[in-house]
């Protein structure tokens, strides 16, 4: 399978803009949960960029649990990522829900992301699977890691190999957090597969005093980086506010990233 | 909400070709996991239609996790259906496994499944939510009963108030059965819900011995019909053979079926 | 193993006091989760007896998940079941938490229960396995149906036969219910094991208004009983007081379950 | 509550024999599953104090699910334990699987380890919590955060204060690893309480390729020491042995845990 280290040894590295994911150095995404306006966006994009972001990520076409609550802003929604990553240089990370909106996001993302929903939409998989940019798949909420590798599998066949794996967390029975992080599963993925793999702390936890601890632990797993939700007010946001890091608590954990990585190239 | 009984107290009956789903009398829907040729349905089709099934059901669009499984005859398999309906007058529950083919499939089908995976593919509920034929709609592997709910409630805002629910086992750490039947979702849906729901002991279960003893608890919780993986030949089935039963099989649980039935009635 | 099937064919029926187990005709145990006082006890024993329930049950030494709660009166609870045991002549169900009081749970009780947590306590069940009273092996949290059976073996083991085994609910991600009916293990369990196997529906559920439907879905799965609790005030009650049936409820209940009775028996 | 950081603001520490749990440097405790023969135990022994090992483990009485299973040396296994403890100074940690041999096994631990199985066996909990040595208390199977807590609480009730907490890995649906270690729970508990809290990813994983990448992630996390499986022929294991570390593999671990250390001393 395409997918497996059987079928090529050495990691992939994907080149997204400028910014190599899947090599040594870890890379940060950071972003609000949905692009609310450009304001907002503006204000976040500038300041995670300043502390050492390596890119943008921010809803358009937001998958809600209940028809009721904010789906996004749609196109608008991806203007406003274009014009932040004009300001800021940050490549854009978009999730496409469907295959009748990702054409447009194709338009707009530098990845683009898929999903724990979608993740075994097997025809918007076979979709990205037939475009020329990286893909950020997400892991189902439950989700076998084999499930998940076979869905990888799914986009490589139609020949898009510049696929990102992303654990999230899964359903158990434990609700201190929202969902569980499966640190387990990022050490599986290297073992099985030469794609990279980062790690979702904020929807893993539900919960923004874990954030630092969980990048810490992704980090020791060998994750190749880092998805977390930044806000400029998180309780105001409409999506996702209780798992949102504000701009200061974002740099303070950038600060304490950077020490951790001058320690890893230093050893 | 439109699915609450809050919003309409009585029970939703939804007719299909003659067939009430919701009602007093609980359905059958039956036949094999995926439509393979036409000798093969017609035998199937002939053979539970002979017992009493209310409905044939078939994949010709077949979700699975690995790329290189058996993935369904696409609409060839939906005019086999076809021919099958004509000689036999059951109705075809039938798969809509993306948004591509879902008007391919409008065409044939008489309920249109939308499948355990597509549970929260937006796009497809709202797709079928704008169309005028019954939707069946599986519950995530993972799903909360809340979500299951919402998710109904996506396709009826759309117009589409002709959905049928279907538990058809969770996610859970026991192994024995290929998923954990939770009955008590089926009470708590008719509870919550107007809508008709029904059960797939199939998939719960994953094995043939437990399809009949897991019909009589459906039928016991309320549930408005079952589901079930019907084959000429189980063994040479190109998908879930091992939880098919065969003709012979399921004529004699369609016989305990009836007994149940009547004794049901003179009650 | 002494449990299975393979061993010995025909189902185990248990006499406790007179009341047969494993046989035809399905068992009630009724009563509330804490034995509070006399007066309590007293008319929900009467109460139960009236309307048809075989056993009493209620608890005397309670496990708790906290230790700031009511842990039970102790052997002052085990002679108030006494008590009602000769003012309605029901047999005893009651828990034995631990090793030090089981010779005075043995004493009072007809039935020793073993609760969920205690289910892997190897050193309790190797002690009720060398007594000759019969004993009820409720399922752990999220023991597997293997698992559960084994810790059945090990009381056979020592020499007691008289196992019940006691469905209650698994722990799943699924919270609107307090635990998740596993219906099939009462399938699971009867094709494997010729012990007696009885449902829980109280603790499965964990909320009143589930408990006669779960009844009828335990029975239609072949389960040789149910456990139920019941209470006189539910809402005063110093423990479980939202999953337990009052008086009225519980009298509703055995006429419709007497009807299922009559009905079964007929055919 | 005891347990809580609202009682006690700064972290608990512990001294097992000189040793110290809780504090900056992270504790390794080493050994077999089972403590089979003097010379096995005295190989393992030795090969772990040699690389740094500070604590001896082995189980003299095994809880296991099947009662056909190896069980455990019972005394014998402590003595040897003593033996190898007088040989390389290494203090013991060994399970009491009940009350009735707690107190031979309180005479020969260092540190008393309750079994996951046993997490909610309140009377052994208190009976330990009675006693004057320091108590590892393992996460249920199925255990939430808040329940484990409190199991603490019933130790400290009693007037023992010094309980180590030790995540092990809970049931889920995911099948690559024995268990999913809940890394975010050892977060949780150094939030919500001052106990020292270790990982053992060993039992977590089930699989010897996983423990130094785990070993990395727990001392990530902030835990203060790991518990680790290590065997002297992990293919002749009476128990356990596809989860161990030989000792070549612990040797290696080791030196790359110390490099590890001093980086972290460094900064």
């Amino acid at each position: 399978m395409l997918m497996s280290r059987a079928f090529q040894e050495e990691d992939t590295i994907i080149d997204v803009c400028g910014v190599k994911i899947g090599g040594e150095r870890p890379v940060v995404i950071a972003g609000p949960c949905s692009v609310e306006n450009l304001d907002q966006l503006s204000i976040i994009g500038k300041g995670v960029k300043e502390v050492g972001a390596d890119m943008i990520r921010g809803g358009a076409y937001k998958p809600r649990s209940s028809p009721f609550s904010f789906r996004g802003l749609g196109e608008e929604g991806l203007k406003i990522l274009q014009q932040v990553k004009e300001e800021t240089g940050l490549p854009i990370v978009t999730e496409a829900m469907s295959t009748d909106t990702l054409e447009t996001v194709y338009r707009y993302a530098d990845v683009i992301q898929i999903g724990s929903r979608n993740m075994q939409n097997f025809h918007l998989l076979s979709k990205v699977g037939q475009m020329d940019k990286p893909v950020l798949l997400k892991r189902g909420l439950s989700a076998t890691i084999e499930e998940w590798l076979m869905a990888a599998e799914y986009i490589m066949q139609e020949g898009n190999k510049d696929v990102i794996l992303c654990e999230r967390g899964i359903r158990t029975f434990e609700n201190y957090t929202r969902n569980t992080l499966d640190i387990s599963a990022v050490i599986a993925c290297k073992k099985m597969s030469h794609l990279p793999i980062i790690v979702d702390p904020s929807h893993a936890a539900g919960r923004c005093d874990m954030i630092e601890p969980l990048t810490n632990v992704a980090f020791a797993a060998g994750a190749h980086g880092i998805m977390v939700e930044v806000h400029n007010e998180p309780r105001k946001a409409l999506s996702d506010g209780q798992q949102s890091l504000d701009l200061e608590q974002f740099s303070s954990m950038m600060n304490n990233i950077d020490r951790l990585m001058d320690r890893r190239i230093k050893c």
